[in-house]
């Protein structure tokens, strides 16, 4: 942990349960911003003291006002500045001479703003890294911590929410309000909600630590514009898993800059940066949100319900209709629909009416009261075969609704598996809703958003032991004679490395890269075909040409000497009649392979996540389909694993129309060693290797082409770092 | 129009205007349904005249009584029949006496609860028709006009939804009560509500014409557990839509069942049947929702709103983060964020605070109160690129909701442009949304669903006039040969065609069989092979050899008349061995077609839609990606196209890597000669074209394989119909 961070996780126990608190550039208008944070503060109860800060105020709110910060005599833990962005530095100043650790900044007028927002923002920083204060905004909502031995509501949001367990952090402030007024609604209860805004102190990543510490707080709920550090927040999220079992929800907006933003190279255009954040945070166990809804939908799921054993529901329903509705979202979800025992079987028969269909989904049928519900939902509890009991209600005229919202609470009381609840309808059935909720059971308007949030549920707790191994380190790898590669050709500052280079690299890490030389004349062309053995591929090999198809610079299948020497000689003379200044090397002489599976590997660097690594089947699968798959380095075997069959085309390597499988076990292999090279090799940018030739199952994998573009700015022409084109 | 259906369209316009009413079985116990339907119509105060029969009662709700339907001395327009199931077609015999021509059956206990039910059924449909009577249910909720010239509520729901032009028709009655429930709490009108249940005599497709000729009606919604006749269906909504420019919404229960339901034959295992739905939905220009939320969503976009001149929007919002989610869902769902014209910029920029984003989405900010709002709205709506103005609102504690939605209620009211609202919380926006809504402004929780909303309704407009043109017959076929051939195949009780009847009759049909001949020996093959050209493929005949491949009975890319020598004699030997009992015709010889991309073509039956057309690529393509497209015959030439168009991997056809444009125009033929065929001949239960080739563009395509099973139950071995394996 940096020395920053520690001072962050000491000041924000003091931001969030301050004794003292002064709220610095208040004023007497209401409703304005400047007013309503004290007077929030107030209204609230706050259980410490709070000192307005007026230049111009004897008092506010009739509390007895300061000129500065400093003329306050008792400490103060908690500072809130509300004044104009142009002067924050200097209440901030104050505070820092006053000693106050805490800074809530809530003005705008920062980053947002543009190049002087900005350089405010550098001041207000440096600022609190010499006093080691810590700073939550600017810009920003302000927090509230519903805890009642603090009850502080340190923003100008128009309520304080419900207590509860949800830990919400978000960095637009408008965003919060609206979650406020439909938590509200829902009777969500929050334990803290915090807007960061600017974050341009702390950030989600300690208030992710400090809420992974807050034992008051079972679900993270994390709304982003922006991830600055993509590494670090992936870091804290599967720490916050793995050490405390909370889950991390998150929402990210931004979704569709990314399909703008097309990168220039051939893996890069197929690498969307929401591709990207959509594996990154997979892959350190969050829990992707599509919306707001969606969102609160998983969280009272998790906040309110004990963890499911299994993912075998029963449905009980007053009505056909929606049980089937509800089955096609449940199969639909990966849920399954649970067998009930003889026992259960009998029971339902003795105890239901006729009418009534006993078999999974129960129908109460439309007359159905409270007894009827009861009956069913004991029997589903005490199922065996049943992990979780989904209650449907539909208002018909009978319905009463009520009365079966207490039984569904009062029996569901008596077992550990969760319940869940879709009353349908929104007039009638509000009362029966409001009972659910209020007793924090999960209810749903739709049966599909409770199958939708029982999946996520369930499947985060199915997959929290999945957590990355430390990765396998090669420790076969020269790593100086890499660095000897990279540092010349950044010194010559080529933007590819050469083909030689290139291989070379990849061949140090212990990638299979297939036989290759450079001849220089056609005899020495077919001698060297003679020792790699016969078919092979001939390219010419220049620097000055790196799309070699386009100048007839590949020949394939070269079966015999005579061939070799006759396409020597032609293709030199085509690829100069085609680009008569290219300076010519000779003609690279490779083996040919001839039947295996073609994938591609890939490493991009992501401005958020750092290295990425790729994968996908070659041609028309990565081309038409897309069918790729991405994974932030490191990767360890089962993510390799995992990302291998993630792919659609994953079937054609296990072999089908009686193909036998691939090597899989060594694209694995690959791409584990494709991971420590990206990692250990922060001078190349992108990497391509298309195609790895993948032979049958224990057979192997050949590197047939790969290309190594650098982190580097070109003076001169673009350099080729193809090995064997394909 | 059938005689029956001619009958109902009479009936029905008495069925939901009556001038009087009987309501058959009623009785005087509260919260029954036979009291509840009867006391409904009191309490709604339906216009015309109630009727109470009940064999035991002097009077019911203080309205004098009737033992028996033919008491009554008054006419009457329609009676609601409540009996228990057993007696029902009493008293419906009784009500044909009485010669009243509709019919409502609330009472359950028919179809749903197995034979003695359906048997009811029957008897019911008898006495309807032996009356010329029409009946809406069994098993129903019942129906609703709310007409005030009318009044009716002859239906057991708790209460009278308002008035409006939503058409609402349901198989499920309990799903109605949910309904109701939901669209009071949002003030949404209906202009009828229909329950109609097992639809014994009158189904959903009589329903669609009335409402289609129901000058209250904008928009059409349908709730479906079961399709019976998926033919009408399609019509009955393509009429609908061309006559009357109503959109149909449909809600269709049962997706998974489709899943489980596993075809036999290769064509069928994938077709799973809820993609034929989609697919047969979309043809008929139907609008298929996922759940009644999103129905409703978009039903009170069509109900509220103007049509949309473009899909061009501007977004108005005091957030920044929810214009930027906003953004995200307009682009993803194909909506156009417009531009501003300089004049419109300008008065942005005179009128709106300088912290205000003024190009689209415009922000307003935080503080921004009604005027702001109204600045945007007027300069939005006024703005040429527009064409719908989205506003949207986070409740910040300035924020003055109840007058900002009056804004919107007034500006939008001054122009003939679409408004959409998402006024984003739940509790404290509450009261400008219930302005928005009882003015008829769409307004969404989420911004997610109104993008998604206004899309589906933009796209609705745009493909209106996509309506099938008649097919074309294509007028060079031999129906009485193919006809000669089905019967001869059918009478022998075979299950499949034989290669040469499978090839003769697509040949028929005009579909470009490749050449192919039977040898009976090696030195005939020889001569075949000769007469056709090298290469040829050689493939074993027999009619007991399905999977040719399996016996090592097929060769491809034989080249001369030696190796045809070689491997006939090789290959009966070999079959021979494998499977010593088959009876050998010889063997088939066929031009072997060297490149070309392979698609697959079928023909399949479904037993609500009839012959459905499937599209696909070969190999992997269909296999792994399950990459295919379907829709129901008849298709002309757009559909066609649009079928090829859709599955992903069209790219290939159109030619990637450097590789030609493929035939495209061919296949369309095919697949227009196959729907032909198709609806030609019932007696094919199923049809594989696998593969087509399709060479280049305008070189036309050849059908390699086809298989042709029959709708036939056979006695003996089945027969192979395979024209070329390859």
């Amino acid at each position: 942990m940096s020395i920053r961070a520690e001072i962050h996780k000491q000041n924000l126990v003091k931001i969030f349960n301050p004794k003292s608190i002064a709220v610095v550039g208040t004023n007497n208008v209401k409703g304005t911003v400047p007013y309503d944070i004290l007077f929030n503060i107030l209204k609230t109860e706050f259980t410490g003291v709070v000192f307005p800060v007026s230049p111009g105020e004897k008092s506010i709110c009739s509390v007895k006002a300061y000129k500065y910060v400093v003329d306050i005599t008792d400490p103060v833990d908690l500072a809130i500045i509300v004044f104009p962005s142009a002067v924050c530095h200097l209440a901030l100043e104050q505070c820092g001479q006053k000693g106050i650790k805490g800074v809530v900044i809530i003005s705008a007028g920062f980053k947002e703003v543009g190049a002087k927002g900005l350089e405010r923002e550098n001041q207000l920083k440096q600022i609190a890294e010499k006093y080691d204060m810590s700073i939550i905004g600017p810009n920003c909502l302000g927090i509230i911590n519903t805890d009642p031995l603090i009850n502080l509501n340190a923003s100008f949001a128009r309520k304080m929410p419900e207590q509860g367990n949800i830990g919400f952090l978000s960095q637009s402030g408008a965003l919060c309000t609206a979650v406020l007024d439909y938590a509200q609604a829902k009777h969500i209860g929050f334990s803290k909600f915090i807007s960061f805004g600017n974050k341009v102190d702390i950030s989600e990543i300690d208030l992710m630590y400090h809420l992974m510490e807050d034992d008051k707080t079972k679900v993270i709920l994390l709304y982003l514009e922006e991830v600055t550090n993509g590494r670090a927040l992936m870091k804290a999220a599967r720490d916050v898993t793995k050490l405390s079992g909370k889950p991390v929800l998150i929402l990210k907006s931004g979704r569709t800059e990314a399909g703008a933003s097309a990168a220039a190279s051939h893996t890069g255009s197929l690498a969307g940066n929401d591709e990207i954040y959509d594996a990154a945070f997979k892959q350190a166990g969050m829990i992707r949100c599509d919306n707001i809804e969606e969102m609160f939908n998983i969280a009272i799921a998790f906040a309110y319900q004990p963890i499911p054993k299994s993912n075998k529901i029963a449905i009980i329903t007053n009505a056909g209709g929606p049980g089937v509705l509800t089955t096609d979202a449940a199969i639909h979800d990966g849920l399954q629909i649970a067998r009930f025992s003889e026992e259960t079987t009998r029971e339902f028969r003795k105890s239901l009416p006729a009418n009534a269909n006993i078999k999974n989904p129960v129908d109460v049928v439309g007359d159905a009261r409270a007894d009827r519900y009861n009956i069913a939902m004991n029997g589903a509890f005490r199922e065996n075969d049943v992990d979780a009991v989904f209650v449907i209600l539909t208002p018909q005229s009978m319905t009463d609704i009520e009365t079966i919202a207490k039984e569904v609470v009062k029996v569901s009381k008596q077992y550990s598996k969760p319940v869940y609840t879709s009353f349908m309808g929104e007039a009638d059935v509000a009362v029966g809703v409001d009972i659910l909720l209020r007793n924090k059971i999960p209810h749903y308007i739709l049966p599909e958003s409770m199958c939708r949030s029982f999946s996520r549920v369930y499947r985060f707790y199915r997959d929290i032991d999945k957590n990355p191994h430390p990765p396998r380190i090669y420790n076969d790898v020269d790593t100086q004679s890499v660095k000897t590669i990279l540092d010349k050709a950044i010194s010559n500052n080529h933007l590819y490395l050469t083909e030689d280079e290139a291989g070379e690299i990849l061949k140090i890490y212990g990638l299979p890269v297939v036989e290759s030389r450079l001849a220089t004349s056609s005899d020495e062309a077919a001698s060297v075909a003679g020792n790699i053995g016969f078919p092979v591929v001939m390219k010419i090999a220049s620097e000055d040409i790196i799309h070699k198809s386009d100048v007839n610079g590949v020949k394939l299948n070269v079966q015999s000497s005579e061939e070799v020497i006759d396409t020597y000689k032609n293709m030199v003379g085509q690829v100069l009649q085609i680009k008569p200044e290219a300076r010519i090397k000779g003609v690279q002489i490779s083996k040919m392979i001839l039947s295996g599976e073609e994938v591609i590997l890939g490493v991009k660097r992501d401005p958020s996540f750092g290295p990425v690594i790729m994968f996908g089947l070659g041609g028309v699968y990565v081309e038409v389909f897309k069918d790729v798959s991405f994974r932030v380095a490191p990767i360890d075997e089962i993510i390799a694993d995992s990302m291998i069959k993630q792919i659609k085309s994953y079937k054609i390597l296990e072999g089908i129309r009686g193909k036998p499988q691939r090597d899989i076990g060594k694209i694995r292999e690959c791409l584990m060693r494709l991971s420590q090279l990206a990692l250990e090799c922060p001078q190349i940018k992108e990497l391509d290797i298309n195609p790895l030739i993948v032979l049958d199952d224990t057979k192997g994998c050949f590197v047939a082409d790969a290309r190594i573009l650098l982190n580097t700015q070109p003076r001169s022409d673009t350099n080729n770092s193809t090995i064997n084109n394909n």
